[in-house]
């Protein structure tokens, strides 16, 4: 590489490097304020967070750097890493200066009187004191995809800021999938005998669940020299580097599976972050691919692992022994079968792992349709309700149970609920890969050693940060894009078991 | 006020807001270091705080703002806390301004370096290994006077840093009477048979001291609602706003008396802290007056009070009762006399309240001679420990516990260690002038009751910030500047009474 373009790539490292650095300060703070913040710390910590927020805006709409990025652009003496570093950040560039400062600042004004609303709606529990600011919103995420540009429609626009590449065509068949599949699937899982799930909300100390999360999330892999886990209200993972990547779990004791899902599901975010390359700190290589991948990871410890038979042979004895009182006479087929029951619930984060995509389709079909102008937020709450009972077989009770359930849209997120169920298919289909390429797998599962399974996320995945889109990486690992039959195939091996169909 | 500086003047607020946004920033950066950070997280840490801090110097030394502080300075249309703010940061700035870009970089190389070499000076206990970055901290020091500017003795300017307006003058009176007075009285009391304080070295339970700590916080008045608690390797004080005001201990459950004095001690100065007008967020009348007056806040609540009599007829039985095998068969005025054993020590942070002025004592005389070239680095051990030997009467074992103990020098702090001298001599004479202006304080402290004490604190320092300098504060309270008779007079008083002089 010329002596001149070296210099070059180190300044943009350089820079990048101290964005990377006020930003991962925010996520200091905001850990902070989850985790620690006295109760009147709160006005003082949201303006140390605004001032950082404008700090590190300015410092990547930098015209220095705009025309650093160009020259490394279109000069072609980089290697294949850093090229693709360069790719990425020159692409983040033009996309961050299309948002003008007035933009911002109406985008901001909107957003956070929205959020009021939605508090206010939320307490009072009447979806009607959020129709208008909801419906501002949508006239600002418009007015964003036109900006940010798109090829076919407005949606894929915003869908792109969470899940580059992604877009309604490939969402819609995803989804239509959801419909004809699965819903006639747990139709039929409906129609027999429900498992006994009543000893998983019998009394769980808390400080016996906390130590058993820490084990947990030591057998997964989880480095606590690069993290910690702390107790918040909501469970989040965020990370200061890959070498300070933190969890949150919160506890229930009367509901056993609040902490155990949480603590795996964060594990497994986590273990994607700290298996990102360090040297790539602040660059595009050396951060997560898509959210819909990050969710893949989670998800994939969560329900293919975690809530998978071979995983209890390994470590239900351990918490027979921690809670004998409860689990004591619970046999392993119960507990297995306990943790995997299916039934509808109102409210997404409380939902099954099939019943959720339910979830996921309805808030996909109603932001597809509020974006591209089909749906009205005046009609909002009877869809919302319509749908409920037509995908999900339940009335909704009120609107706190129902369409104001979400922080989602109050925050401006449009675009970001699909990527849950991505992650869920992304993981199905990566995990059946898994299988083939380790022979052992589910002996080793058995025995408690997931060494080879994190070995296989980190060569496969983890390491690439944004080396590949999600469609080359789905490729590369298992042949084909994503695709819903893993899922589905998934689903009914392990549910016909269950549910004895 | 003028529409015109009315704005003027709002836009330097928001400007020093802004800065104050990422000060703070650094601040929960490090806070969380010392009492979160993972071990692998350091070098992102590091990194992370020196973006930050780069960024807020920038932000200080932008001509933008010295052109508008000099333009309010220059007015005289603003309110009298208007003037003093500005006044205050248009000094600060054009000190600010002095340090060259090329400065501050060899200044960080230097003492960088010098940090390295004291660690490793003191893992090897070999001051030779330091003696080389030392000598080049002192030219650099002696290069930053210069820099700064000084009527009469550099090392005034070096102080100044630390402790406005303080100057080698006063400060030379005030350890003249240390020496004449203060080690006279020391060789006294040492004559007298020793008190027992083997009690304090039983073995006191963590959480229970844990839980104690809290309760004394509490009654202190620290507000928890806008601070917290938390462990650390060495205690300390930290703010994010007067509304966000930490303290971290430290538990020895072989030394009852490390979490004791670590908990008032910063409980004193973290009631300072929430103390300041929070309406002066970022404004210097909303930050402390100087580390002599902080230190003041500190050591009157560890030492007047909480060494105090009154305050153990209120808290002493309910000691006795936490800790019945340690304390049970003690009475309360073995306690009180073992909480105030005189006894030298090599090391300054394990150091009764009188011998501890010895310690400063020889930094100060070293520092001084240091900056003015009257001593050299190469003669340093010989010179501390024939100090030593002079004022303490003790023998110096090692380097460790001699020349090598303190981190301050490797840092370029030098002009810091006074400061805690002048602290405790300032509690002296506010705590006389307390007693004049509260005639039941000592009735109220024998009760448990410290409110009108920290009302008095709140109006007659607190509140201020830096409204006032450190003469005028003293001034203003007791009628004198610092005069260090009220020290000599309490110490006399109380220990009389504890030796039986």
């Amino acid at each position: 590489m010329p002596e001149n373009n070296n210099k070059l790539y180190e300044l943009y490292v350089q820079k990048m490097q101290k964005i990377a650095d006020v930003r991962h300060s925010i996520s200091i703070l905001n850990w902070d304020k989850e985790v620690n913040l006295p109760s009147k710390g709160g006005a003082a910590r949201s303006r140390q967070v605004a001032t950082l927020a404008g700090i590190s805006h300015e410092m990547f709409i930098d015209k220095e750097l705009g025309s650093l990025l160009k020259t490394l652009h279109e000069g072609n003496s980089l290697d294949r890493f850093q090229t693709k570093n360069v790719e990425h950040s020159y692409r983040d560039y033009r996309k961050f200066i299309k948002y003008s400062t007035d933009f911002v600042v109406r985008m901001s004004e909107t957003t956070s009187a929205a959020y009021h609303d939605w508090l206010k709606a939320r307490q009072e529990n009447n979806f009607d004191l959020f129709q208008e600011g909801l419906g501002k919103i949508v006239a600002i995420k418009k007015e964003e995809a036109e900006l940010l540009g798109y090829d076919k429609h407005p949606y894929d626009a915003l869908m792109d800021i969470f899940e580059p590449g992604a877009n309604t065509a490939d969402t819609d068949v995803l989804f239509k999938n959801v419909r004809e599949q699965l819903v006639g699937f747990v139709r039929r899982i409906r129609e027999k005998p429900q498992v006994e799930a009543g000893f998983m909300h019998k009394f769980y100390e808390k400080d016996k669940q906390w130590q058993l999360g820490l084990d947990m999330l030591k057998n997964m892999g989880y480095d606590f020299d690069a993290g910690r886990q702390d107790i918040s209200a909501h469970p989040f993972t965020t990370n200061f580097s890959a070498s300070d990547v933190r969890v949150t779990t919160r506890i229930d004791e009367q509901d056993f599976g609040n902490m155990l899902w949480s603590c795996i599901h964060e594990g497994g975010h986590a273990l994607y972050e700290q298996g990102l390359p360090d040297e790539q700190y602040g660059l595009p290589l050396g951060n997560y691919l898509s959210l819909g991948i990050h969710e893949s990871q989670s998800r994939m410890w969560e329900n293919n692992v975690a809530r998978g038979l071979p995983y209890w042979k390994a470590h239900y004895k351990k918490i027979q022994d921690i809670f004998p009182n409860n689990l004591g006479e619970v046999s392993l087929s119960n507990f297995y079968k306990a943790i995997n029951r299916v039934s509808p619930s109102l409210i997404r984060t409380e939902s099954d792992e099939l019943h959720y995509h339910f979830h996921i389709l309805i808030r996909y079909e109603i932001e597809k349709g509020l974006i591209e102008g089909s749906l009205e937020c005046k009609d909002l709450r009877e869809i919302w309700n319509s749908k409920y009972k037509e995908y999900l077989g339940i009335d909704v009770s009120d609107d706190m149970h129902g369409v104001l359930q979400d922080i989602h849209w109050s925050h401006g997120s449009f675009g970001y609920f699909p990527t849950y169920s991505m992650g869920s298919f992304y993981a199905a289909q990566f995990y059946k890969q898994a299988e083939k390429d380790i022979p052992k797998l589910t002996e080793q599962l058995e025995q408690g050693d997931n060494a080879a399974l994190l070995a296989w996320l980190r060569d496969n995945i983890h390491q690439h940060g944004r080396l590949y889109t999600a469609d080359e990486l789905c490729k590369q690992i298992t042949g084909e894009k994503l695709n819903f039959s893993y899922f589905m195939e998934y689903a009914e091996e392990k549910y016909s078991g269950i549910y004895g169909l």
